[in-house]
């Protein structure tokens, strides 16, 4: 079968190859064979090429994280799915590659009628927008939020679960033609990022104090997101597309007590009890089949082509989701 | 009298004057008229006198925070306070002039044959360091902190208040000079600031797991000490002498869940209750006047010479506070 390998961390492009690897092994009685149809290219899978994520696999090693499979054979004592089933993978196992061996308990079932490209995005970005607006702030009804990166796949899944918790989102973006499309995806107030920032957000939210910014940028964006929420308020940051550090002024951390934190969705996994974990993709499962949290693809790559699939995903302006997908 | 006025934020040097002002008028009976013998200057009153500080006086008006004082006469009702009296001035009312009218119930009076010059500087500086390590994180004796800007008035009461709890504070400073006297003051380990300052501070502390550390300076500094604290810590920022925006790397914060956030005293003055304060400044009171709290001073002046005196406060490389004082 084709996978993706990579034998030392460096340039994504570069150290990134697809190499024929025999097939799993007999499967253990409670074990299930799966046939990956859709995988996709997330900025954490880019950091683990490189060597800079938080949690780094011993090589040589298969990247990816996420995706859907399709249940090609099962071992003797599996009863929760079935040979041509549609499941979600298990998350962190290494899913780019044809084939993949799985206990059985771990899968999730899916309607075979749903949209598998994006449901193969189902296990990292959506959790992540759902337990940010969750856990690091309370937030109720009518309150406001603000992001940057708001045209992410976190982004677009945060306006939308933001949405239905009636929650008011104000998306910082970086570019005027994003404001549309935006506001079009449900988003309350669009604003383009730039030094006077904090006044503008305050003109689209009439002054509402806003208690959580999410940052995925920072450098000088968390600095401007910090000048935006109100005295006491929380910045939570998890991603660092600018590549660099986080910056927040003393003045406001000192006289408007701002605090600077971070969201790892890694650490909910290991520390959130099963139950929890269950009830919340349980939810994100029936959202994501009904159609309401949906983000951009703009690509879809074989196996086969994993370097072009990564450079495109490494683009800047991109603007959708690269995904892996089964050769057809 | 004389008394330091200025009429417009702006270069301190520049807008601070010493002009005449009448005296303060005939008493209130619940006042006391005191004789400022000693006021120092603090970073933050420099950043009240440029315009950068939380909360900032309607102008014209007089900087200085705290000091001591000797009364001159009491208003019909005091009992507290006797002609001849040495008190620490209340916080906050502009105590860089020559003679001050207060409420008396506001003064804490100190034993005559105290060092006013040290007490002169007992109200913020202290109380600083002392929250610092009481409300930040729960520390424990045997716990270490690490600390910036060790070398600064705050810095020198944080070494000697750890000390009496049993807690370890590791020192970053500027310079390699600075090592013997702070370990002669007693740190339990002094490094110089630099590149690899986590690795330094890991072999100082033989890897003890660092809960808190305080940050003064802003810039990569602060980037540097986040990579000093174990998975879990806290950076408490309470300045900025770099002039620059705190910076810290996403990877601290969300694979490290390192936290970020500002320490303001001006806060704790207006929400800890009225108990607290009291027995805080009682406490540190007792520390100065054995002589457990002590911090350097470099300079004094009259004044009349407050700009010569501004300027040395400010100026790089300063081995000591800067106070005004009575003429003689």
């Amino acid at each position: 079968m084709h996978a993706v390998q990579f034998k030392s961390f460096g340039s994504p492009t570069e150290v990134a190859e697809c190499v024929e690897l025999a097939d799993p092994g007999p499967l253990a009685a409670d074990q299930a064979l799966l046939a990956v149809e859709a995988t996709p290219i997330n900025p954490s899978d880019v950091l683990t090429l490189t060597g800079q994520y938080g949690t780094l696999p011993r090589l040589p090693a298969t990247p990816g994280n996420e995706g859907v499979g399709r249940v090609l054979a099962v071992g003797s004592d599996v009863k929760n799915v079935r040979v041509g089933d549609v499941v979600l993978l298990p998350v962190g196992t290494g899913t780019w590659r044809e084939k993949i061996a799985a206990p059985a308990a771990r899968l999730i079932p899916l309607p075979t009628s749903a949209d598998k490209l994006q449901l193969a995005m189902l296990a990292i970005n959506p959790p992540t927008a759902y337990l940010l607006l969750r856990d690091v702030v309370e937030l109720k009804p009518g309150d406001w939020v603000v992001q940057n990166a708001a045209n992410s796949g976190v982004g677009s899944y945060l306006i939308a679960l933001a949405k239905l918790r009636g929650i008011r989102t104000v998306n910082v973006v970086r570019r005027e033609s994003l404001v549309e499309p935006l506001r079009a995806a449900g988003a309350d107030a669009v604003v383009v990022d730039g030094d006077d920032l904090a006044k503008r957000v305050a003109q689209a939210t009439a002054k509402a104090p806003i208690r959580l910014a999410i940052d995925a940028i920072g450098g000088e964006s968390t600095m401007r997101l910090a000048q935006c929420v109100a005295p006491g308020g929380t910045i939570a940051n998890y991603g660092a597309l600018s590549g660099q550090a986080c910056r927040v002024a003393p003045q406001d951390l000192i006289f408007r007590q701002v605090t600077l934190r971070g969201f790892w969705l890694t650490k909910w996994f290991t520390s959130a009890t099963p139950a929890d974990q269950q009830a919340v993709f349980g939810e994100l499962v029936k959202l994501m089949v009904d159609g309401t949290l949906r983000t951009r693809i703009e690509a879809t790559y074989p196996f086969a082509k994993i370097k072009e699939a990564l450079a495109h995903a490494m683009r800047p302006g991109r603007d959708g989701k690269i995904l892996l997908v089964a050769a057809t």
